[in-house]
């Protein structure tokens, strides 16, 4: 209570504190006793000094992450929203998970889901990689529910949770939760990059190895060899959500791949560690057996992938006579409909043509890029971002910016409508995606930085900012030009549009960006064509 | 109330008669007057009366339906129990459906399959014919509900439900319900095989057609042709329970392909009322396109049908490692593991061998059926029966006699533990089929009776009886030799092991039964062999 006697003109200020306590490990006194600590330091430090701690870590924040177009303000406004609420879910997530809504609201019931490490880890591994090695220490956190999970389900190694609040499955429906074990990959990729961006041998060794060995164990477990030697992982849901339990489905074969060997590779550094999770090199050579011997299919007629094996035969939905007020499909027709017919709710093979873009060829990523742009009608917000990167880097520089825009404005604009149930997290992400993969073409295969970078009409200028291995990096490109400047760190190698480029602090490096031909938009299913962002204007 | 005075050694018999009426349309006074005037007619004719009706009622089906064992008293016990069953379920269903269950107990809460016109009315329409058109009346008035399903699933025609007790589907869980589409072929197959065998123009022009025409519309909206021509079907569910959701399913789109042609062959039958039904032969002409076009898989490394697309690429269910009691698998194992696997519940491929073997060759019929001996489990009481058929089609007599044995025995031996809950109508009509499909070799592929009978070691003679087209017909099988005598009726032609004959009221005729060298005996699923009737007492 404050009472306070007032002469006219006089102004009274309250500066009151709070602070805020929470653990799912430490007792309830010693959780007390953190947040009367907080608010004792609180207030010896006063409301300026809190401000100013704010602001510097803000500042620290910007200075290494800030994302910089040039030619669409309000775009750009969108663009900082989206990479302050991942920062924001992320930072202080202490060991916990980072839910698909962060902590803006009640959607999805505070679940997390494999959106986490598909799309916000890649964000935060190079602007706040702290961030993100907490995120998969929760992961690793939960790795005993996960063991369980695959063993329950027939399997070795841990089957991770489609959804979940702290460990365990809650997914009421098998084909689109249980048999979407893409998550498995999904966060071995994570561990990767984070490992690949950070060198941090600690979390490697702690962490990282035995999530990668325990995922790469379900997927030798779950896949088999026919008879002509080529390693299947049949019944298993992709990202699309309008499929389900299919052969083969490149997505998730890819994303195996990838962790099989990189689980090998983990072994091979951390011999001594991995014996004590009973894993040696025998065992890494199955992997890399399998790995190598991995189905993809292929549709040699259309000359296209299959999203999963017999996807390209299936009938294509009829989008023609589908009103707009049926979207999103899954609340107007069944599922049995749905999982039979050429529809993508999101990106899944086009995911894969992003993510395992080192399987690819430049003409197979055209072809497919164009095949899946008529069956995608993004009735989820985890595609336009995917759609964005694949665009800008087929040619389709205009299309990439619509998507880009959509993946930005999701909730400043209120895209789908339920931003009062919290914002887009995993799409907020992406628009920082769809300007640095996008736009600024960044690849990280292998561990390797590279660039491709390339502007659509509307923006004059881009620039980003990266941390990688102690470094700091900052890109800017025009429409002529790339400059790399290196801000930190010791001397890195990049790549520009294929050609290597050494890096040092003392001189940025400009480089001229070769000229594309635009190709022809391709089409999207009637009514589903992305909102254009003219030139010029909204 | 009885009060009666008896002296010492005199008897008192009290008769009483009840009556039962039911209608679901008729209104409960005119229901009440007909069971008043039952109970008045029963009293008229007294317990004598009565007993002296039914009495020459069951004289007279068995006259025509009996199937005669000799060799094997259990066996012929238990077939003769399987037909009574059969006939009391289906008598007098009053155009009701006739549930799994008869009216015998409360399993499956009175719901009635697909098994009913697959296994059940195959054996009515040789034996009692007028149920099994009573039992398709009864689909013909569900027709509207059917066609509401359909309109509901965005597809033509009628979409007949897998589990119902007045017309609605019951089934819950849609891979498994929903997906199984194959109930409206096998309502058509069933339709045809009624008016093949009884020429009855009446429910063919009344019922026949427009069950036909629904149930081939919903096929062609169902599939659809690639850009190749061919028509698939994809994403169904065939009849084997440890699948779903799958391609071109053989037996599915085999029997699509009979209904098609079938409903072609009806509308040419009856343009007129085709015509009411807004059917003309260019919609029967589309039915025949997509009838010729028909996608049938076959895998040609292992020279086998694959039960639906992909299946013989899964990997085979782990047998050597699953122990007995974890046995039926559906209750120890989830449903994503046995769906992507190669394991059986029931006859599925198998299925299709005998209901289309018209589409197969014999060499094709012996690779496939051996292949999915290995991989059938039999958890479903609806598998031994088509075993027994296909184990003696392909030479394997022996086998066909156990398969036969279990399937007889279901109920008599309670060889599922769950008698209690009522008898298996439709194992127990496979008795019937095993015995005259099976070692009487009969087939009816388009309305043309045949026979390739076939004696396994223990019997000495086996006799059955059918009813076809207003005459009746008896075949007596030895271990030489088979007679075929037509008891009444216009002369008719049948073959002999592919030899025509025919036959008149005046002369038996007397055949040889090729010898046929017998193969080794197929395997079977570690520990799910079916238990060997020996030779020689059981």
């Amino acid at each position: 209570m404050v009472a306070s006697d007032l002469a006219k003109g006089n102004r009274l200020r309250v500066v009151k504190f709070f602070a805020y306590g929470w653990s799912s490990q430490r007792s309830y006194p010693a959780i007390r006793d953190q947040v009367i600590a907080a608010l004792s330091e609180a207030t010896h430090t006063g409301w300026e000094g809190l401000l100013a701690g704010q602001r510097a870590y803000l500042d620290r924040f910007w200075e290494r992450a800030d994302v910089e177009l040039e030619g669409d303000t309000e775009l750009q406004q969108a663009v900082r929203f989206g990479l302050f609420h991942t920062l924001q879910a992320g930072a202080r997530a202490e060991q916990r998970a980072i839910p698909a809504k962060g902590l803006t609201g009640p959607g999805y019931d505070g679940h997390t889901f494999w959106d986490t490490e598909r799309f916000v880890l890649p964000v935060l591994t190079y602007t706040e990689p702290d961030a993100a090695r907490d995120a998969l220490r929760w992961r690793h956190v939960t790795l005993e529910l996960a063991r369980e999970r695959a063993r329950q389900l027939g399997l070795e190694g841990a089957a991770f949770p489609w959804r979940t609040i702290r460990g365990q499955e809650c997914s009421g429906y098998w084909p689109a939760g249980t048999a979407a074990f893409h998550i498995g990959a999904d966060i071995a990729d994570a561990v990767q990059r984070y490992y690949d961006t950070t060198s941090d041998d600690t979390f490697d060794r702690e962490v990282g190895l035995e999530l990668l060995v325990e995922t790469a164990r379900l997927w030798r477990s779950l896949g088999h060899h026919d008879p002509q030697g080529r390693f299947r992982i049949d019944g298993v849901t992709g990202p699309d959500e309008y499929s389900a339990v299919a052969d083969n489905n490149v997505y998730t074969n890819l994303m195996a791949q990838r962790n099989l060997r990189a689980a090998a590779d983990a072994v091979a550094r951390h011999p001594r560690r991995a014996a004590e999770l009973d894993a040696d090199f025998e065992e890494a050579a199955a992997w890399r057996d399998a790995a190598r011997d991995m189905v993809v299919p292929w549709d040699d007629a259309l000359g296209v992938h299959p999203q999963s094996e017999g996807f390209t035969n299936h009938e294509v939905w009829d989008f023609e006579n589908t009103r707009p007020d049926q979207y999103p499909l899954l609340l107007h027709f069944a599922y049995f409909d749905l999982y039979r017919k050429q529809v993508a709710k999101q990106a899944d093979l086009v995911l894969a043509l992003h993510a395992r873009g080192d399987a690819f060829t430049h003409e197979e990523k055209v072809r497919d890029f164009e095949y899946y742009e008529r069956l995608t009608v993004r009735d989820s917000s985890l595609s336009a971002c995917t759609q964005a990167v694949l665009a800008a880097e087929t040619g389709h520089l205009e299309l990439a910016y619509d998507y880009f825009a959509e993946a930005a404005f999701m909730d400043l604009r209120d895209l789908e409508h339920n931003t009062r149930d919290g914002v887009h997290i995993a799409s907020l992400a992406g628009a920082w995606l769809a300007a640095v993969a996008g736009f600024g073409g960044m690849r990280d295969y292998d561990g390797k930085l590279t660039f491709s970078p390339r502007l659509p009409a509307r923006l004059t200028r881009l620039r980003f900012r990266l941390v990688f291995r102690g470094r700091c990096l900052r890109v800017d490109v025009t429409k002529k030009n790339a400059t790399y400047a290196l801000l930190e760190g010791e001397p890195l190698r990049i790549a520009h549009h294929g050609r290597a480029l050494d890096l040092t602090t003392t001189d940025a490096l400009t480089e001229e960006i070769p000229s594309l031909p635009e190709r022809p938009r391709p089409s999207q299913p009637h009514g589903r064509e992305p909102t254009r962002r003219a030139p010029n204007g909204s």
